[in-house]
């Protein structure tokens, strides 16, 4: 799974991935693609059988030779470009969606061919503990009898719809192959939940960080990732909803009345995600203010103790130094000056002078309790 | 009744409720389902019947005995699966609506089903003590002489549409059940407005507290929560409009052009709501700016408190340190230095140098007044 | 007329008007509302009758006495719900729409009813002196050979249409009751001019204190008074064009092509008005932005006085702290230490000290100089 | 002209000028109109005739005497009532319309008249050295052989068309009417684009002075009203879009589609306009950031000379203060107390102090340095 | 290729490059044009020929002469604007839009001549090393037969194009001429990805700038640089959207179903480059809070050094002063004032001052390190 947390590097990726310039519908595989391996799910209402196929031939075979089953064939891994090539071949896939299942980039959307085949794209997301979306494709294409999907990772969120089928009952073997595409889409979308809300348990972690804790200039760089995080996942989600919509306005001969219900619950789905990403936007946003304040509020207690100790201790300084001066009582010509600092020869001028300072010390005391300065 | 006031909340809600990659209408019973209780009303234009049925079996047995009287069966707590099982195969209700209405979280919306029922989905509102959004949902299934209502609480904001059956004349034992329907979504929709009003109050003491008192960084908190309330509770509302409006769009056969003017109001109501939250919206953004500004104007007092000390007291002290100097005015070779630091031999040195102190502070007051320092 | 500064207070007004959860169309008359007063122009295009009615007696007969004039149905004043009920009888008023005039609240909108009577609802504004704006609505009801308008308030910005039916020639008398509709709705959208003048005004002072005065908190509590005013007139305003434009949509047999080239004249002002309201938004967003640099210039502008008079002293309080030391040139041995504070015993001592002392200062106050910090 | 760079002034201006309440279609001219000049122009592909009218009896007599030829009627100044009803009579203008031309504050608009006559406003705008935007009105009617234009100054930008007239080949003197509309309308949009480079220019030139100069609250103020004027002219250029968008949705038979390809040229000028006042508000919008920026910038730097200063005089000044003490070596009794101050006896006292406050000094230099305080 | 960065710029061009009022559809040459060279591609499903043409007549020749092959017509620089005559004339082009080719600053789009002939603008660009983004415009004329391109530089970033079709198998080779247009199209598209991860790359850059480095004003100036830039890019990048999307709305007649398949393959590429701006912008956005953040993270810092070096050294010097002043013991009358400092007799005096100054900073150290000043 391709870790792409920065929105940044999509450009990069795809500007690489693509080779820019390149004959479109051409099939570049990515070097770092692993070695393809293929599922195969035949089912019809009365059961099921499940293989990893060791090879192309082996698949087909089993895929030709059970017209009258429905087939899930699960591809996982692109490596092998002339695999590709046959895949594209025998299922008449369109180079262009072939190149876009391979560039691994593509955000979702359905599109309907010719012969009424439909491919779909969805991207699975994760939030990991590096605080990072990781995305994921998968790519379907679904025909009469079979579902074919693409993605590049041997290890998926589908693994639920896997043991549905395995399941004595359920729906998916009853229905057409789209209900299978249909299970897929949602269990992708159910799979944004976990991912939002580990996004907001986050958000709200760093909430309390600023409220209770030290922040830092590190913690607004995580909160801004943060946002760029929702902001990227908020362009994951959207395009699934416009997927779906277009879905719903389908031909019932594509996408029957009944399928359609099933749908629109995955349309609200999407909807509620994309909800929800709004609502972390406005929290990111909020954090920033608070971050902001936060920071201000800090000035504001630094300046406050300075103002404390200076607007006390200046003043005081000053009247001693007052009484530090060297006026002299006696004249050199051996008269008296005797207006020159009386006080400092007065019985009681240091006690009178300590007396003062204590006054002036409790007045501006008082002063700062009033603004509210000592206290908080 | 689940408060849920922290948005952020909702996606860790959804995730655990509906669990994740679940089937698609599974019905899934949250552990804390209060045990149902099951009410009837049935009523026609000349009288009604209430009564708590304490089984399903004899509410089942009043609703099908008066065919010709039309019932609204409000049911209260979710807490048992075979009973919500058999509501879903005697009223044909869809799976997967039945599962929204389990879920609890849906957002308001109308679907119409096959066979001419509809399926509303209303979230009802209160602002708690705590400064939280309390919602919760309810859920109306609408038949030709039916209306079947879920929540997941015994107590609701419904009474006054209960007492207006119960009064002797009433519009609603009148008309068909679908103006019971609008009756409870138009109750829903008043709840609204105490809310806000709750809102708008808190949001005035909020500002009055900027204004008049101290704020502190736990304000700002309390701001940005109140604005995550506001966008928690248009995320409510909006689609309470659409949902109208849905309904105003519907084939006359299923909303009559008559009950379409009293959807015409409800409709009305939900603009006027949202065009509330917009307004809340600015106020409580000014309401950040002016903490931000009210954080300003607290450090500029106390960076004036801080200069104003400070530049009258460090030039007098500068003046009474010079007079601190020994410059000596005898030479240790026994000569006189007249011209170190005569002053202080002059008699009246002190009183001059008194007076020279008072002449700074005085140009110092009058410079700072005129600055507007002084005053505030 | 009901003064409503405070947006917030609208969410607390509507819910008390309406009464929670009453029966939709309940006609509730507000405790403080006018006994009613009823005027009656009767006109055609040769002449008119004007007269306040003492009963709604004299004003049925006055005008079912006269079936081939025009008439204008003037109510001021909500206060006798008998009465209400009457007009609604007579008239074929529906009792949503009744609800509607009562309430006191309603944003500006158009109805069409079955029978072709037109419900519209404008709102009346005024700036007031205390920085808020008033505002009242009138409700018109127009008919085939009436207009039936209602107003919880005697006084009233409408006298500049009765002036004109009262006038010789008047286009009103000529034309069919919905000219006078238009001529209503028109005179009420021209108000709206004066009461922005007054807020565009308002501005401008603001923008003036902040440029040339002395701004303080209370300064950026009513700049966001004005942005809430303003926020709040958009909002009674935007309807206003919406409401038109519908007019304008209506078929002809109902709004005239002949008519709707007036109306059309109503919608440039109605534009022309949320056009001038975006541009306050921005203006007030502006006064924010200078609103708090200006706090930030004073900031900067305290601490320059701080800076610069520190910068200056405590270098000099240092120096002569330096020669306020006690080192001693005579060891208590009786020896000499020569290298003790020989300054002090030069005979050029104090002199040249000074000296420095000014040199200290004056280079200070070059580089201050240069910075630009003593300049403005 | 009349020049109006104050939005606010707007609803003043337009309060005024209407005459609140009047009756709609009134003549109204204000009171500084200057009186009217009347020019014509008659042209056909074979020539053209140029003359400025003495009086509107000699402008029709020549308008009327040849049918066969087009006409540029082009009316300057409004101040003679009588005229303007005139040609309101014989050119079957609509009362309204003929307000809105007088009225001089009408947004850019199209209206097709019944007749096929059109009805085409623009706003004609110069960047004025007071960093204001003077905009004038011309308003257009185009009849089948004529073009009839007002503005309300006698100075104006559409010399270009005149010269092209006057010049031996012109499309004009080939085309119908609508092409002089056309060529009209053509270069007001053309001049938007001076104004758009004067504004750019005085942007790059604010933020030079913010990068190189020293800025203070005046230039914020300017800052501010270079924002409201794109404000201001956005509202201009825009109706303009939406007026060409219409002309180029109006039938082919009102404008064919050969006249489409030329108005299609002007509707991608008017996009580019508005594209580019979106790009002015971004810069200006990132002027207040830099402007904002500087402010704390410039505090910030206040705020080092103040800490570097203190923070090394004021623990010198301690020190020195210190053995300012006066503690007495020798008791009064007459015992020595040799813990008294013993430095103040050593003989090197003085000078191992002077080298103390140099390794202070220089420990703290190496300090600031190294916070990158110093350099800057 | 000019560099046009400061979107201020493209006012000040479009005003000179248009000529303001000039005669629409007038052909002017910038004068910096370059001298046009001529290449001409022509070529079928076999084989291709290749030249540079020294003249027109030679490439007309070449170009009539091969009526069954497809022509790419590849003119660079503008310089002779008797060339661009016959080029109008012998291809039909409108004046109008030939206009638009010189003028050289047209957003993309597309056109649809009467005889099928389209009109493609689009806008090559480039991120150069002085943070600038270079844009270049294409236009192309596609007929039956031939793709008349037209650019103003000698060197561009079709040579892919180029090369693809000199190679053995090229579907360029095998398809209409409007598969060329497409590919030339899809380059353009492809080159705006290296030109977003360049953007991408200077952001990411900026950020480590801020968190690791000593970031000043100029940092700033260049944030709102590549902000610009980004706005900028915006702005060419979105009607590339809009022509696309309406070439898929144009008739199958004009772009055939097939075609639009690729078409729809660039417009999800439109889509994502749009898409990818909309992140940047948010990460510049994020930036700028950094950036101000920093600010005001460094005032912190500068503000606690003064703070803690002030709030010790003053109380300090305080105390210090207090033991310099100078009460006598001694009367001058010559009795004893044994309250006058007796502190400075006593033989423990000046130890026990050095023990309480120690307290006192230990004290305060206490105090700040518990406040979490000391650590950062």
């Amino acid at each position: 799974m391709r870790s792409t947390s920065v929105s940044d590097r999509d450009a990069t990726r795809q500007a690489h991935s693509q080779g820019v310039g390149a004959r479109p519908g051409t099939l570049i595989i990515p070097d770092d693609a692993l070695p393809p391996k293929l599922f195969l799910f035949s089912y019809d209402a009365n059961g099921f059988d499940e293989c990893e196929c060791s090879s192309y031939d082996e698949l087909m075979q089993r895929f030709r030779g059970q017209p009258e089953r429905r087939h899930w064939i699960d591809v996982r891994g692109y490596g092998d470009v002339e695999l590709m090539r046959r895949f594209m071949q025998d299922f008449g896939l369109h180079p262009l969606q072939m190149e876009d299942v391979l560039g691994d980039y593509q955000r979702a959307k359905v599109e309907l061919n010719d012969d009424g085949q439909l491919f779909l794209v969805s991207r699975m997301t994760e939030f990991t503990s590096q605080l990072e979306i990781d995305d994921d494709q998968l790519s379907l294409f679904t025909g009469s009898n079979y579902v074919l999907s693409f993605q590049d990772d041997y290890e998926d969120c589908l693994d639920t719809v896997r043991q549905r089928i395995r399941s004595g009952y359920s729906q998916i073997k009853q229905r057409p192959p789209l209900y299978l595409a249909y299970a897929l889409t949602d269990v992708v979308l159910d799979h944004y939940y976990p991912t939002m809300a580990a996004i907001g348990d986050y958000i709200e972690e760093l909430e309390n960080v600023i409220l209770r804790g030290r922040p830092n200039k590190r913690l607004l760089a995580r909160i801004l990732q943060i946002k760029k995080d929702i902001v990227r996942f908020r362009r994951l989600v959207y395009p699934e909803r416009e997927k779906i919509a277009e879905l719903l306005r389908m031909p019932d001969e594509v996408v029957s009345e009944e399928m359609k219900v099933f749908f629109r619950d995955c349309y609200d789905h999407a909807i509620q995600a994309l909800d929800l990403t709004e609502s972390y936007r406005e929290s990111v946003s909020s954090l920033i203010d608070l971050y902001m304040s936060d920071q201000s509020n800090r000035m504001n207690e630094v300046m406050k103790v300075l103002t404390i100790i200076s607007s006390i201790f200046i003043p005081l300084s000053f009247v001693v130094g007052l009484y530090g001066m060297n006026f002299q009582r006696e004249n050199p010509q051996g008269g008296i000056n005797p207006l020159n600092m009386p006080e400092l020869y007065h019985p009681l001028g240091y006690p009178v002078l300590l007396g003062v300072l204590l006054v002036i010390v409790t007045g501006q005391l008082v002063y700062f309790y009033k603004k509210g300065w000592l206290t908080n």
